[in-house]
């Protein structure tokens, strides 16, 4: 198993089974089932609130719908200069939005602080209508650079943003190993601290394709049905989302396999940190583990087959030696120790 | 098993059996696996040429995105008036193109004549830049009503099209129906008749979620690949759709399915056909027959709790009087039986 | 002077006038000064109401923006087949709305009837989120073919939309010659009547490029500013726009210039008539004659520079063989005759 | 005459007098008539190159549609944090362009470096589709902050965006201002130093309403007649631009006019330099001057009725004290000594 991308790992077996379980008999399509409607009350209790649950089959089509009731079309969106909404969609959320601008805003280890925040948003002042109004606030939960807000930090960037006039959303592409690893319960991590939206991954632990957009204010998902089916992203055979979700949100399956993942990280970092030249680039917080290597040993290990991927970005720290590292529901420690082993061999 | 639509069918078991088997292992991640790259391939050979294919999860994603790269923004897509483009997808065309205009045609049962699509063009003199340019030509197959169109009638209206500078995309939601009732080939049916893109359905027809841009002209295919991910439409997970595709076209399994969908609503279409005060609207060449009930029977057997739809489009031949049944690869020869006596209960 | 088209002549020597003398001193940009606010308060008299108004350089973005608040992205706008949102703004409404869909309705003259949108609204039931909602109706006064809305009918038809949910457009490009034609006041002619939004023209009818968008509902203006703002439809000095509306609405200046093309038109309507062979298609409300010349007559007209358009539209009740000729505020009875003349000669 | 903004002068004499005389006879609508052609030609002329020239009325229009066409809908546009199209078009260049995605660039005075702009362009690395790709470097020439790129410092910026596949945007709103207070030719700070297309602004210079996109490379301009048609802003009584530009262009009066703004912009630069306790932010390079007033003089001066803007940025050096101050073509020697003999009352 590789540690190049949570993506990379299939899918756990009881996601599996549920598809199979949910496949018998004739279910009425687009949603509209009972299935559905039941996994849907289930995140109202995991969130101990009611919410307003949409499944789509993509972290980006998460993100940009879920931007798009949040953010009138000429909004700007406040969100980290690493995030994934501002680097890895291709320019999503301004498609999916009808043309909001995304405003990137700094800040070390993946995080903003909210004193960055504000004085980002300082930089905009009130000039309607020649700049675009600041909208919405987005956070990711656990970050791009696998660290984590903790609940106190989140509230100070949430009361910012409505104190501006803003919503928050939450990009919880990774939100199940941020819950694993910080033990706050999901209301905690989310309403509590203020965070409006959120977006609720299941891919990247464990499930096929399965992401729910969570409003925790019911009149703000407004009509986030028409926007998930005129962009193609409303499934006829809703069951075999719902059936994921099913199966994840049971017996605590979600944090199961996001707490071996961190697990995993955890150990791969402790015995990368042991090496003499590798640095770690940010804390090891949830499953993922950014790493200098020494010389050319990540060139070297690359081409013997080890495919991780070099991690540059705006900002970049590390002048562009820094490597991404992630472990899934499926790593092993056998595979951290060969992976180890590995390092010390191409140094 | 109800007759209200082909979505309501979950999948077939060599689909599921086909997710279970591709789980094995680490897979790199966004469609660039062998996997993927092999099943790419299989279309090449099923269509006789070489083809540039790309994996979508929804019918309306298939769709619009396809007309995105044949469509400037700004360009005139010519459709029939009941086609699900039109009328199905929430305005999804429209968004994904970026604002392109659809232009409805009328036509009976479903189908455009050329001698239609002309007269229709005709109506739209050039006047770059006041007239939006006629862009594409959009052809559903099989139809919307049912029916389908003869290699004949597609090459009348494909040359119309290139005649008129513009391109051809075929929704082909059913086609597996079209091609399981016709027999032609499926490049009897696509390129060898003129169009130029398919959008190959495997979702109605006991996949989970599968559609298949195909693209017989390579460079018509341009940036498909960054409009799909920038609408949230790239599965990071791809091995799931394509092990789909990889069991729906191994030993024709795709045409089986239809074939028997095909069969089971003949059998529905013929004993309804039988029944006086029945009237068969169009007549049944895949798997949906469309009937007009006498008196208040289809609302009955709606109380009764008989899920089929009505129909009403614009056009509407039947003053909102009819109704769609349709078959999928689930339904049982008891299944049709059972209906038939049921309406004949409820007349 | 030709007859091609209203847009050929200049502009009114009194809007010219104007313009010079709204050029003294400072004044503050983007709209925000005391001229722009005192013209956007004759607005509200003329229409014996408080009104919301915003001016704009072209009857495209008039029509487009007030759309686009009026429609959310994926709504459903009802317009006449033969009117200017559907087949002279080149998809400019479904680009300036984010993707809504027009939905040309059929009707004798270039006028829907209440009856007609009905049947076609029928066409689309009620089924979210597949089909988009309806929105808008959008109805032009005076038509594309020259013709005149009468208040009832105009009652009717926003009867029906406000029926369906919808709210009401009017295109109001050649508003001036139907408020001059009908005599009936512009409140009879607009929201007395059922209209929501009035796009009202200066362009056409002597101004240089006046347009302004008139919202009877102030709360419906909601966020026109930010919409005209980022489609860079904002003039910074917009005192230019306002000092053309102030001239164009001062001594009844907008109905005189439209009385005398309305006269003009009639004269030519009336001599053509009376030529053998002549067909004059639509009656002539306005300042437009629709007709047919005998055997070669237009083409030999247009061969010896007297530069009309022939008028080829969908559902062309003429096969192809009408012109449209548009009399403007210049044009003299002396154009007519001579006009007239060369007709004779042509034949 | 105040120095709010060059926006609040009107308009030069010579541009009302073109206007005047271009409203003789019918001239065809569009654009399409022989003046237009002949004042296009003007600009090949001037720029000593053939161009495509487009000519619309506001400077957002001029921006938002030349970078849809340089931009696919999902590319990258480089521009300074606080450029125009960043800071002032509510994120109109997002919504013309169809959703493209600006990346805003640091750098001292209102000017990116070739160094900060590769090394920002480096923050992205190639990684198709996920990444969006670079398309666009958008220069402001004269920049926001009133200072002027070097045609050497151009021509490394241009060099490393070719050198990225981007080509290049100039704003040039105020490029009359940089054209007379540089020296150089427009060829030199346009195509000759590797710019591919310039929005030539009138309008902040003595214009009503004019802008010119002008394209060094006729087939870049591809499809800008129709972007420009659906988005509203082709005139149809173009001849009302293109008069405009005749006189702007004619004995240099665009030159004259910059050149005596830039003097007053200087004069007032110099006598406020002189006051104890005033910075001059920025060199004052073209017609703008940037100050910081001791105190609360601003606040003072605004109080008593002098309307100049604050000017606060992202990455604002003057911690929110700054004030930008802007001469036009009308402002007088007299002008600039009393504004200054005011800044020493109200110290």
């Amino acid at each position: 198993m590789t540690f190049a991308s949570d993506n990379w790992a299939g899918a756990a077996p009881e996601i599996l089974e549920a598809l199979s379980k949910a496949n018998e008999g004739a279910v009425s399509a687009y949603g509209t089932d009972d299935h559905t409607k039941r996994v849907e009350a289930r995140f109202s209790e995991i969130f101990e609130r009611d919410c307003a649950v949409y499944f789509v089959a993509t972290g980006g089509a998460a993100n940009g719908l879920a931007l798009s009731v949040l953010s009138p079309p000429y909004g700007m969106i406040f969100c980290h200069e690493e995030s994934h909404v501002q680097m890895d969609e291709c320019a999503g959320p301004e498609f999916l939005t009808g043309g909001a601008k995304l405003i990137p805003v700094a800040g070390a280890g993946g995080k903003m602080t909210a004193d960055g925040f504000v004085k980002a948003l300082k930089g905009f002042p009130h000039r309607p209508p020649h700049g675009a109004p600041p909208a919405v606030l987005s956070l990711t939960q656990a970050t791009e650079c696998g660290t984590l807000y903790s609940a106190d930090e989140l509230k100070a960037l949430c009361v910012a943003a409505h104190e501006g006039g803003m919503t928050v959303h939450m990009d919880g592409a990774r939100f199940a190993n941020a819950a694993a690893a910080s033990g706050a319960s999901p209301a905690e991590l989310t309403w509590k601290t203020g965070v409006d939206v959120l977006c609720f991954g299941g891919t990247k632990n464990g499930c096929i394709a399965a992401e729910a957009v969570v409003f925790f204010d019911l009149a703000m998902a407004k009509d986030f049905e028409f926007r998930r089916k005129r962009a193609g992203h409303l499934w006829s055979k809703m069951r075999f989302i719902t059936a994921q979700f099913d199966a994840y949100l049971t017996d605590g399956l979600w944090l199961k396999l996001a707490a071996h993942a961190n697990a995993m990280a955890k150990r791969l970092s402790g015995g990368l940190a042991a090496i003499d030249g590798v640095d770690i680039s940010y804390p090891t917080e949830i499953n993922e583990v950014f790493a200098c290597f020494p010389g050319d040993t990540a060139e070297k290990m690359r081409a013997d087959g080890e495919p991780f991927y070099p991690w540059i970005t705006p900002g970049d720290p590390a002048g562009g030696r820094m490597n991404r590292l992630i472990a899934s529901f499926r790593t092993t420690e056998q595979d951290v120790d060969e992976f180890l082993a590995r390092v010390k061999q191409s140094l």
